[in-house]
């Protein structure tokens, strides 16, 4: 599986970097892709530098796009028109994605929740449309979309894409050397 | 509280990040240091920029000192004499330290971990002598000396660290925050 897993300035360090670093555990392809020029600052100020520029690569490459949250970088994909263009293209295209933490904000944006079961950052709801609201459960899977909440249950968000993804063997394997 | 942690090519990314950004959600000065020149890459390929080089601090001005693990960083912490001496006055005077995973094996390079309480990724007690050993368990206090077992148990060990330091009710503040 080769992810896409976008960062930009203000993006939740634990929920970028439990995702990638357990996808690559399980010999996924990860490619951090920044969203803002060179070293971003991540919320709690952590600075990560991305694999590639967004602009480098081609998102139809990938099977999976992943969005960490935190408000900051929830805002800049809610305003970028490659990663909006993305997500509706993965939607479209029947391929894997999801969200954690504030970040589903971002799917909304580009229009993908409308009757789906999704998950969020508790108190992110009220940015949300009456209609469009999310379930209270760690991790959440409708058919090709996955959501989570925060950083606490970005372990089993990573893991339960693993087994969705892969396979539930695959998924308890990297679970165990995690210590979970 | 002023903490320092450094950073080495190796060292294990959610360790290090789940540590960095926990503690400063309790509001702690978190400094990241590196022990290697500019962007470090961690276990799993992150590339993380430290905040400052370990030869420009003065490991004297931090109140605590914490260990990510990742075997490529540990043995870099081993080998670094500025490390070793940190640990080795950090213990002496009395000052809180601690260690996560492999890193266990850089304080014993250092020769605290004598009759001492502590814990570390299992199987790296394989690489200590006999009658230095780890007990089996996700986070273990020892005095001022707080160690952990690995990524899956990075939450508690940060969280630990604030209730032992700070105060419990800024712990379980934090904890809420994460929805753990």
């Amino acid at each position: 599986m080769k992810a896409l897993v976008p960062i930009a300035n203000g993006s939740e360090e634990m929920e970028a970097v439990i995702i990638i670093d357990t996808l690559r555990r399980a010999k996924w392809e990860v490619t951090v892709a920044g969203i803002d020029e060179g070293v971003i600052t991540a919320s709690r100020g952590v600075k990560l530098m991305p694999d590639a520029a967004w602009s480098e690569l081609n998102p139809a490459d990938f099977d999976i796009l992943l969005l960490p949250g935190g408000f900051g970088g929830t805002e800049a994909f809610m305003k970028h028109a490659g990663v909006q263009q993305a997500v509706k293209d993965f939607n479209a295209a029947g391929k894997w994605f999801g969200s954690i933490c504030a970040a589903a904000l971002a799917l909304n944006e580009a229009g993908v929740l409308e009757g789906k079961k999704f998950t969020c950052y508790p108190g992110v709801e009220a940015k949300l449309p009456p209609h469009i609201q999310p379930v209270d459960e760690a991790v959440v899977v409708d058919g090709h979309l996955i959501t989570s909440q925060g950083p606490g249950t970005a372990f089993e968000f990573a893991l339960t894409i693993i087994a969705e993804c892969s396979s539930s063997n695959l998924s308890a394997e990297v679970r165990a050397g995690l210590l979970l």
